[in-house]
């Protein structure tokens, strides 16, 4: 008999003659009520079993983590906590669950036990809610963007380019270490590599995506991209997924717009579509928080958290009014900051973003107008400024407890401008000839932004590592499963 | 003034007093008539330029490429082809294009030569097309399987494990190929390198989809994938993107239904929501066979055969019943087979396929229950087979012109059956603990399949060639861009 899903069971609006569930036991009680899921929901069916008639042998296999199907009744239940329960006619035992053996009994592990085992961690409640909250978020970045128009673009995993500075980068090769094969110099020939070059796994897609831009208008990247950065810590990946939008003709104030706008509507979708997950790590942070003293707890629950990121505006902030705030700050002055604000320049610290949204605005914030300097040479310079304090037209926008979840510009359109920030940074023009023919043949102003997926994902779940929020995370010392 | 997309404007309701469009010129004539393209659409808009009042200098910077932004009056057309136009009013160069440098102008370019400039061949009318199909047919895939309930997992790019056998793999490394780390007995020490072990770039995300599913119930996978295969042909990409539907309780049978609904639905998502870029491709195709001898030619137009893959069931054939076929068929008799068929067993190659679908059947099929010796350990063995004759729940669906779109099967959940097969081919049963953990714990009856994504716009767009429908093919001795 074809099965429901127990989503569908749970949101029945009538009792049902025979239904067929098929699941995972979470816990088994009184050789009675067995506790049935199915990753469909975070909810458990209840599956009353008819235990004088059913076998001795057949009920000491219904353990946690054994498969079942279960036919049956759908009922109303007269147990609290649930609207619906099946009533067991026939029960088969798909798989068994050694109670002795199976890691992920009803019981408390920690994150660090359940990362060793990515594989089964999703079979408990926190990972089921998170990664089911993960694809619904994946959902709405495509639907916001497809519904405004956008294109969808694969940009290259692989890259010859070396040229766009976000991070340090990993190796791609077909070579081997052994015997490699070399040029007259004694340098690595390359050139007997697969393809016939140095390559790389990407950091980013905006360089090839302003092409598109510059053709298409509107699009969006979403795909892995890679840092191949010693940072052993609960933010950083060193694989990680990276939705990265370009627009033509959009200037900076644009790109904030569009930011502010797109953040909002994958969060509304989120609150809107996985309210039982979202409760259900809502309960759990708040469990959670109570071991911490008061002071570092949350000020306020998961969804009001959420709820208040909707409802109002993120402040947007010059780079030079942040700095004078952080100058007067009360930190910066008691010499509590590890990095002190002296002058104008400076780059940013994680203690200073947090700082500023956490402590001074808090609400999301986006800084703009950076100092030249501190920021990438594809970023458009602003015009008049004083000498020695260039500035130019990028964005971050820093979340309360993630930090930076997007880093954006609008970009520099002009080609001798951009030639000329290239030459001061020695990056080659023949390196980027494709890059600088966006520039060439039809320029335009435009604008773009990255947003670190997984950073969204914590926001929304309040998970506090980012190794809980991807399947199988990529860090220094680990590529597991 | 804020601008409106060309899609806007040409689905307009009634004529507007004052609009801004911004976008590249296609083609400029008679001094007066801009044909203006933003990427929105396939369509140009026209753009009457009041060419008596507009200085001789800057009508000269008007020509193919050349960024403009336009505002005016949106008036009904008399011109044929075009509902609405714009009466220029003001007139605004934002970038120039040099006619002697740029090198998409309005003329036949090869294919090669576009390939060679991938970076600008999007503004081209073929290729805007196929990328707004591509994007389109990715929105379907993730509304077909969100709808369906299905959760999207993204399984890691990078991995530690090389048993899945799909193909050559690619190295990830930081380690530097001079002076890298030895062991004391002389071999590369990689517990030096990034991850502490040696990684490369998945070949399929199917072993993690599969651990996924056995707790969220219904998985798919929408990523990149490698294969380090010196293939120069116009069906393989060393860098291709993937699609990986993974499902608890399916057998092969549905798994069967699941992608026959499947690419129906995605292909009717893009004829309904693509169809000026179906017919563009449509007569493009139809120039380009032109020059082919008729017996070459396409039985079918490109709508026309799109139609009858939605209108028609695919049809479903056993392994065995096909080599009945072809052993059976006259260039098998007639010796024209570059691979004779002798006798059960044998592998299918490309030309075998290719007469069972475009010849015999003359659409797709879906092949089945193939022998166990010629494809992957996890496939789940028949019971019942004569010794000799085993068969795994194997199936390929097999597209016209295409070949092999899709490849799946049901999963051995036998945990004794999958250790012994292991055994015979030698991969360790250490190197997938894990993998094995999902058949140690509630193991279950699961079934998945891998569609390539490029093979379905190749499909849809009627392409020929799979490098055209990926942004930046990546490919033996090419990764530039």
């Amino acid at each position: 008999m074809k099965h429901t899903l127990i989503k569908d069971l749970l949101n029945s609006t009538k009792t049902l003659h025979e239904v067929t569930a098929k699941g995972w036991v979470r816990t088994f009680r009184n050789n009675q009520f067995i506790a049935l899921n199915d990753g469909s929901t975070i909810h458990n069916i209840q599956c009353v079993v008819d235990f004088e008639n059913t076998a001795e042998a057949t009920l000491k296999r219904i353990t946690t983590g054994t498969s079942v199907a279960v036919t049956g009744e759908l009922v109303e239940s007269r147990g609290s906590g649930q609207k619906y329960e099946i009533q067991v006619t026939k029960l088969e035992i798909l798989g068994d669950s050694d109670p002795e053996k199976f890691p992920m009994q009803p019981k408390k592990h920690s994150l660090e036990f359940l990362r060793e085992n990515a594989h089964l961690r999703i079979r408990t409640n926190t990972f089921g809610a998170i990664m089911r909250v993960r694809s619904a978020l994946s959902f709405a970045v495509h639907q916001y963007f497809q519904q405004k128009g956008f294109y969808y673009v694969n940009t290259p995993i692989i890259t010859g380019s070396d040229a766009e500075g976000a991070g340090e980068m990993f190796r791609v090769t077909a070579l081997p270490f052994e015997n490699t094969p070399k040029n007259e110099d004694g340098t690595i020939n390359f050139k007997e590599d697969f393809f016939g070059r140095e390559t790389n796994l990407t950091v980013s897609g905006q360089l090839e995506g302003e092409a598109y831009a510059m053709a298409l208008g509107q699009i969006y990247t979403f795909g892995p991209t890679f840092r191949a950065e010693n940072s052993n810590t609960s933010r950083h990946l060193a694989e990680f997924w990276m939705i990265e939008p370009e627009v033509a003709f959009n200037d900076l104030a644009d790109n904030m717009d569009l930011a502010e706008d797109f953040i909002k509507y994958v969060i509304k979708y989120a609150v809107e579509n996985c309210s039982d997950d979202l409760k259900f790590l809502e309960t759990r942070l708040l469990d959670e928080e109570k071991q911490k003293p008061l002071a570092e707890r949350s000020e306020m629950a998961l969804l009001e958290k959420l709820s208040f990121v909707l409802d109002n505006n993120f402040k947007r902030v010059s780079y030079t009014e942040a700095i004078d705030i952080l100058k007067d700050s009360t930190p910066n002055k008691k010499k509590k900051f590890q990095y002190l604000i002296e002058e104008w320049g400076a780059d940013l610290q994680s203690e200073h973003e947090r700082f500023l949204v956490e402590k001074h605005f808090k609400c999301p914030v986006i800084l703009f107008d950076y100092p030249a300097k501190i920021k990438a040479f594809y970023m458009r310079l602003n015009e008049n400024t004083e000498p020695g304090k260039e500035t130019v037209r990028a964005m971050d926008i820093l979340f309360p407890g993630i930090g930076e979840i997007v880093g954006g510009s609008q970009r520099e359109e002009r080609l001798d401008v951009l030639i000329e920030k290239m030459k001061t940074l020695g990056i080659h023009e023949e390196e980027l000839w494709w890059y600088l023919d966006t520039r060439r043949f039809g320029s335009a102003v435009h604008s773009g932004f990255g947003l670190g997926f997984e950073r969204l994902v914590l926001f929304v779940t309040g998970m506090t590592n980012i190794r809980d929020v991807i399947p199988f995370p990529r860090t220094p010392q680990n590529a597991e499963f």
